[in-house]
């Protein structure tokens, strides 16, 4: 039997493209056969939906499904939400964990992303923070749903390798207590990377906490953390977009904890 | 006298979104305050356009352009592409110099934009490399125009910071003929930032090589270039996104070249 836009299942997946039905559910959805290889890897798929002619061709993936159903095409077209999806959509359960339990196993690299409601930016910190080594990522106070399908295709699957954590703004005496160093990125902020890497700081376990490229970060957050720190602008730039800086901060710290 | 959509001058400024235009023309279009100030702190504004309220609210712009109009809001809606225009375009020159004429200033950091097609993506290298102290970003082969209106917009006014270059495929003998090494980066390339930054590899003039997020370089260029170089990846992401790779190689040699 192939599922329509009309079974029930359907109906119930399609929901979950609303912020309010995934928290209600603590369930997301994972489209394209990178992500749901990915989500399969983690043990967080419930259902796996595809298109008869994409289960045959990722026979490896729907093997491992622990249920999987054949779609038609615009029952995936209403669950996907690209212009050309790529045939399978994964039912999967939310996989944050708490700070305290994502810092009790010592991070040495953590990314915040506070109060950053793009979710292509988020999901690319996300991307680039797993891509560095980081440990966990923190998404802070008013900042995007880590599981909105936008957020979770720009991650590439690293929502699924790091763990993720949301919670309040209130952060840096947590982190602090874990032995983590924090330090805020700011146009502004008083000392540059060049400086850090010069006196050998960013050797310690070390927070980054990043903001909107609209609006930086909330000045709560830039008092509480030990240092506030800027990228080095060498040239006419006025900034850098938020994930050319990410990338900067975070790959100087992996560099630091070879 | 207002302009409208039924204007010649206006007729003709709107034909500036398309590349064939652009290109017979010399011209292109810089939206919105800041690319505007940009662009006549560069001296290369032909005209600017403007509604009656950001006419009077960037009275500063208006004074320095060589020409001015008032338009109707429907007009500036013609003439931008973003969703919330911001009420100032201005008609510019092509700014674009020869390879040979930017390399005769004896660049120390350029950026190779190489068959990238995706304008948001070729900006934010242009961006990234204008920050990172580059003086020249090459658009190599079939690569997107520099002059798209997305990707002037996601260069944030660096298009107008650095030289700009324009050219075939065939460019690292005359890289190399000017002293610059050449490192092509590539997820498989044989060395790693790292061992580059270990062995001081980066103190050196150097052209950054980026190809396509999707396609790569192309072999010849590859091959063509002093050294393939890959961005180490320490966790469990398949790759860093073109804007955070740029990032990391171009801070890299900031660095180093400080």
């Amino acid at each position: 039997m192939t599922f329509t836009t009309r079974t029930p299942r359907i109906v119930a997946a399609r929901r979950l493209q609303r912020r309010r039905d995934r928290d209600q559910t603590g369930r997301f959805l994972a489209e394209g056969p990178q992500a749901v290889r990915e989500a399969l890897a983690a043990g967080v798929v419930l259902e796996l939906f595809g298109t008869g002619e994409a289960l045959t061709r990722h026979g490896d993936l729907a093997l491992l499904a622990p249920s999987v159903s054949e779609v038609d095409d615009e029952a995936l077209v209403a669950l996907t939400e690209t212009v050309q999806p790529q045939g399978l959509v994964a039912v999967c359960e939310q996989i944050d964990v708490t700070l305290s339990a994502a810092l009790a196993k010592g991070p040495r690299l953590v990314a915040v992303v506070a109060e950053i409601r793009d979710p292509g930016n988020a999901g690319t910190v996300l991307r680039t923070a797993d891509a560095a080594g980081a440990d966990a990522v923190i998404f802070a106070g008013d900042a995007v749903d880590p599981y909105n399908g936008k957020c979770v295709r720009a991650s590439a699957g690293s929502l699924f390798h790091v763990d993720v954590v949301r919670t309040g703004l209130d952060i840096v005496d947590e982190l602090r207590n874990f032995g983590l160093q924090t330090f805020a990125t700011s146009g502004y902020g008083s000392e540059d990377l060049d400086s850090l890497l010069d006196e050998g700081a960013l050797a310690d376990p070390t927070a980054w906490i990043f903001g909107s490229e609209a609006h930086g970060l909330p000045q709560t957050l830039l008092d509480a953390a030990d240092r506030q720190v800027r990228v080095p602008i060498y040239g006419g730039a006025e900034s850098l977009n938020l994930a050319a800086a990410a990338a900067v901060c975070l790959y100087a710290s992996a560099r630091a904890h070879r």
